[in-house]
């Protein structure tokens, strides 16, 4: 259930020693074609790692082979030396597998600002490298992890083809690509150049939208591989249309795994006049601290909701906008609604639903109340 | 030591019972002359409450003679009616002092979306009318209260001259005017320009950048009214100097008190193209969650500073950043710089200082961490 799922794909997961508690920490997936089509998008964050500037560049050309991902470690903030060190890791997995570096993507996850132990590093990917095979998925899924609870995979078997992927990340969680570690691979028989439109397409609804800290990561990555392994030809719509219900899918399961959340809430607005203004109104809602800590308390308070509205650019009326908390409208433009009494948010999951009245379009964005435990987990684990 | 001190103002401040705790609730400022000239900043968010529509009009003349003030409620998204409340809280005060209503301004703190009790409110405004006296600033800086701890005042003794001020705010605290109400007074004899112009330089390096929570307001409103009553005309120039060091001495006091903190925390950065970069870098790193976080936990988590900096558009290379905690540059370059064991940020008060190293502008951002205290605060009250 997971990027083995498709055809031609091995992957394996290792703990190789990087991370002291000794726990998995390098995985490798590798495409064994016949095809090796591949898209990769990467953090909007000026300040980015190593492995992504690497991946960049191998991914240009529309083809990769392989993946090397570590945890314990994200080679961010490391300079020179740092961005050696993941050509290193490149190099050394196309070694054991006999490909050209330059197919190899690098990502890695963990501290920034320490350098990578590469003795221990290269053993493990020689050791992972041996140890890839067609049901390794999960075991990859699982070296990916940092402050993650579980693994989070997904597929989507469609007919004769399928795409399966893995992916990490519990913060450092928001848009430009939500902070995270994604690979995806399907044996559709598709190019590059849909490769990278459909995961464009796919992204920009799904982890764009998951913002659980506001927090751009310097090591976001989404990769594509495609095999073409089915040898059957989808067409673009039909495979963006699976890639982006599988994103949405690891959009949520991240949502879920956030740190220390205790509701995973969809800000839904609607009534926008661009699809941008709905965005950027329920991401500015994502953001709202006060916001955030009243879901945490069961609070519905649509005050704060209308403050964080108010703040952008958006087109709208401040005495038309309507706020609903799972389905009781509290906020009638924009003054006192339904009784806040109402309203139950005992459960995990909350529907805050936003229409401005100003036309027709709709975003929904994915994100966390702010508790205590994100706050412990913060102060004390140091990324 | 507060809005009384400067000749020519009177003050006073009741608990009138709109707080269901009974606690002082209930100010007035008046300018007893013999001038009138007056200058007004009000929160940049769309949504913005009632007293805040009425004092903007009010101002717009360069005149007022009073302001009316009460805590226990916001006034906020209270529609027509909550507009008419405001309107007729300033008529009351006009009434009692023999004024034009249009000489009132009208400030409201508290919770949002809900009318305020008037039969409570115009009979508190009648008692503190009764009460105004020379003294009653301190009265009038304890009614403004909400989750504020200590009431905040600052006075600036010049030549012949003086200026005085009360501030409240503790959540909601952030720019486009930190979350707050302000009044300051002055018997320096200037006229509606000179207020204008001087406020505008004062709040643009203070109260527009202290940025406790992100959080923009619906009801911030900074005032000052000048009487004239000291007869000293001390120029633009120095009055605006001592109005600037009243206004950070204010900002300094609403950051000290910000909900939960247990770190102030300055922001300074340095070597920037523009002010504008300095204040944006400033901005970003002093809205990031896990930044705040570390720094609760006393961790000199330079990584989250670098990339919150590379979220923005500023001019910078990010092979040039250095970063200090405390004095400890633990960043050089973009890269690990000094040993992190060495900072102590076990005090209070912490020193960040980012230089970009592209250019000779600085600003420097006041904010606090995220705390437990902060998400207890803000998940049990209602704001």
């Amino acid at each position: 259930m997971t990027v083995t799922t498709p055809k031609g794909f091995t992957a394996s997961g290792i703990a190789a020693g990087i991370k002291a508690s000794g726990r998995a920490d390098l995985a490798v997936v590798q495409n064994t074609g016949p095809h090796f089509a591949a898209a990769g998008l990467f953090t909007r964050n000026r300040v980015h790692a190593a492995p992504v500037k690497w991946s960049r560049q191998a991914v240009s050309d529309g083809q990769l082979a392989a993946v090397v991902l570590n945890s314990g470690g994200a080679n961010a903030c490391t300079g020179a030396d740092g961005f050696a060190d993941a050509a290193r890791m490149a190099a050394a997995t196309a070694g054991h597998l006999r490909l050209p570096a330059d197919d190899v993507a690098v990502c890695s996850t963990g501290l920034i600002g320490i350098r990578l132990p590469m003795d221990t590093v290269l053993e493990g990917i020689e050791t992972a490298c041996a140890g890839l095979t067609d049901d390794g998925g999960a075991a990859a899924a699982t070296a990916i992890m940092t402050t993650d609870s579980v693994p989070k995979t997904a597929v989507r078997e469609q007919d004769g083809w399928s795409i399966g992927g893995m992916a990490k990340g519990a913060g450092m969680l928001a848009p430009g690509l939500a902070t995270m570690l994604v690979v995806i691979t399907t044996d559709a028989d598709i190019t590059a150049e849909q490769c990278d439109a459909a995961l464009r397409d796919a992204c920009r609804v799904s982890f764009d939208r998951a913002d659980s800290d506001g927090c751009m990561s310097t090591n976001d990555t989404v990769l594509l591989l495609a095999s073409g392994a089915s040898a059957v030809a989808p067409g673009t719509d039909a495979f963006t249309d699976a890639l982006t219900e599988l994103c949405h899918d690891l959009a949520g399961q991240l949502i879920a795994d956030a740190e220390g959340a205790s509701h995973e809430i969809a800000i839904e607005v609607v009534g926008a006049l661009y699809e941008e203004d709905a965005e950027l109104v329920g991401r500015e809602i994502a953001r709202s601290n006060l916001f955030k800590c009243a879901i945490f308390g069961n609070d519905p308070n649509w005050g704060r909701v209308l403050s964080a509205i108010g703040v952008t650019d958006a087109d709208f009326d401040p005495d038309m906008i309507d706020v609903s908390f799972n389905g009781v409208q509290v906020c009638r433009g924009g003054q006192i609604g339904e009784d806040r009494s109402l309203v139950d948010l005992t459960g995990r999951h909350v529907h805050v639903l936003v229409d401005l009245h100003a036309g027709e379009h709709t975003a929904t964005i994915l994100t966390n109340d702010l508790t205590y435990e994100y706050v412990k987990e913060n102060a004390e684990y140091s990324s």
